[in-house]
This record gives structure tokens, sequence and C-alpha cells, in this order.
């Protein structure tokens, strides 16, 4: 692995050469091309393998990919086996969706507890993950070496309740506030999904900008 | 407005921009230097007068931006006041989350109606929004002239939802199934928000990458 710093573009195409590769394996392909690769994903050959570069190259020239090695090699520099351990922070609507329905196991975290201040839910069990009190939160991160929050409390309590998280330090934060978190003088990592951002973005294509659209 | 094509990168920064802006008037905060906006949001002042200038500029050199006058500039560009309106498409505990908790208004579109294959959902109202048959959405979407349908189907049936849609056309699609979908030789505009891409972009900083981490 070199050591120099790789930019959020590339890494951020890394879970979609996953996805490709994980559904041109279940149709049975063993080898792939850049150029066959970068026509299903609407890139360019060029830029699949300056990516690739990035981690040392995957291939020899000419030949493809093989796709079940390619996908190990993406597995393992994104940690897919590494067994991160997750917790959700806030059972609300959406905390209850993510927790009955998203796999964290695919993206290679698993999911151990879920918390919330909601008397009513405390002490429940739901999808075989326990809802303990957030009282408790800090002390189940510390004893069991917890690396992930994900974060869906309401926006009043996302800033504080992030601190909170930052100071223990947590090793990295999901945010789904919709609420602009920072982690100053913390070594927490914090990846937020905006939903709201991303559908603004949609009201500027619909709004006369289609031009700007890939 | 200029012509020419404004990159992805800004223009996933103009929510980021309105964010901050919804923030700091709520604080009473009238004027607002590219420098103050820059340290408050981990840019340099420089690319934000140059996101800026993309749209003709917002500001006179040295005074700052009113920033009232600024968010009015930012949401017109983005389209919020233009009334667009959305429909939800499957409503399983995600879709269901998503219709009870996200703001639409705050997005510049109105809910009007949800769609589910499930007889037992379909009839009912929630939050205030009806729940019709799927049968019956390529009419509605027509005869109602809706702009955006969120996609929240299991990912079996994604794609041929997808197609669907891309069949009337619909304006476009916002999609959380978690399955890549592409429009070929339609209209429509796709923007998805992939949850596990997010997340294995975290075990990625996680697993000894933390340099690459802005």
């Amino acid at each position: 692995m070199k050591n120099y710093k790789i930019s959020d573009n590339v890494i951020r195409r890394l879970p979609r050469y996953l996805r490709l590769l994980d559904e041109i394996i279940a149709d049975g392909t063993k080898r792939i091309s850049s150029g066959e690769m970068a026509s299903l994903m609407g890139l360019t050959a060029s830029q699949i393998r300056q990516d690739f570069n990035c981690f040392g190259g995957f291939g020899q020239q000419g030949y493809g990919y093989n796709t079940e090695m390619l996908r190990e090699a993406v597995a393992s520099i994104m940690g897919l086996n590494n067994g991160y351990t997750a917790v959700i922070v806030g059972v609300g609507n959406l905390g209850h969706a993510l927790l009955r329905n998203f796999d964290f196991g695919s993206c290679g975290f698993e999911l151990k507890a879920a918390f919330d201040v909601n008397a009513n839910l405390v002490g429940d069990t739901m999808a075989g993950i326990p809802i303990y009190d957030s009282n408790g939160l800090v002390d189940y991160i510390k004893e069991n070496d917890i690396d992930l929050a994900l974060l869906s409390v309401p926006k009043t309590t996302a800033k504080p309740m992030a601190e909170k998280l930052c100071s223990i330090p947590i090793k990295a934060i999901w945010n789904f506030t919709n609420v602009e978190l920072t982690a100053p003088g913390s070594d927490t990592l914090i990846e937020s999904i905006h939903f709201s951002d991303s559908l603004m973005t949609l009201g500027y294509y619909l709004n006369g900008h289609r031009e700007d659209h890939n």
C-alpha cells in the first residue's frame, strides 16, 4: 500500500466496484476487462486502471481481472473482514428502519445494540438487537470497544450526543441527523448521510440546470 | 446564469451553504464574509468565492454577504420555491420512516401520496399522506404531473420499477434501494443514496487509512 493521500473520489468509487463485482460474480462472470467495467459503470477504462493503481494495481495488462480476486482485494482494502462493531443511537422511525433493514454485515460491521431514551423501548429486542437506555451508552462503548455509532437522534440532541461520543472517543460516527457535525480536537471520524442535500441537488437539476448533470 | 457546465462538487456544496445560512440567520447574523463561512465549513475563502462566481457572485468585495439575500439567492438556484411534487414508492420500514420524518417541504418538494403493493396498507393515510395501490402509480404520476418518485421498494423490484417510472417518463427518481439504477434512453434524472457505500467508506478510513481522511 502506498502511503500518499488517496482522493476521496477514488475511495468513494471502491464500494461501487464492489457492488458491480458482486452482481457479475453472481451472474457467473470469471474475468472482466477495465473497458467492460467502465461501460457498465459509466466511467472510462483509464480511470478504473488509475483507481486500482492507487492500491498497487490488481491485474496484468491485457488479461482483464479475475473477478473473485479483484473482489477480495477491494473488500480487504475496505476492511470488510475486520469485524467492526456498531451501535445505533436513537431508535425513532429512521433508527428503527435501519435496525430492521440495513445489512450491516455486508459492509463489514456487526450491529451489537441500540440505545434510546424512550422507556417504552428500553429492554425490548428488535430483530435480535437489544435496546438499552441511553444512560448506559458511553460505558457500553468503552467496555465492548465499539467502533461505530450510527447517530439517528432528533436534530436538537445531535450535537451534544456527538460531543459525548467524540469525548470517549468512539472511532467513528455515521451521522443520519441532517445536522452538520464536526469533531474538533477529537480523533473520531464522521461520515454523514444528508438526505436533504441529496434531494436539493435533484431540485437544482430539475430547476433548468439539466445540462449540468452527468 | 452562465450556460457552462458547473461541476457536481460545486452543486453539492450549495445545500451545505444553505444549511449554514439557516443556522446563522437563526442566530441573528446579518452579514458574513467568505472567510468566516470558510472557517465554519472547513473550506477556503477562495473556494467559496469561486463557487458563488459560478452563479454570477452574490456580494461586493470587502463587504461580506448579506445572509438573508445570500440565502434567497442560493434557494432560488436550488429551485426551493418551484413547488415540486413527490410520491413515495414502497412503504416498508424505510419508506415509512421517510414519510413520517423527512421534511420534503424544506427541500422544495410537496409529498402528495405514497404507493405500495401491500393490501394492508392501501387505503390508509399516514401523517396526512394517502397510500394507494401501486397499480395506480403510473396513471397518478401522469394525471398529477408528479416531478419525483422516492424509490424505497425491495432490491428485487428496484430495476423493473425504475424502468416503469423512466418510461412515463417521470422527471426524477430519488433512489433508496441500494441498487445501481440507470436510465438509458430516458430523460429521468436519478439521484441515489447508497447507505452501504457510505458505511464502507468509513470502513476504509477505519482500516488504517485514516491519513486519507480530510
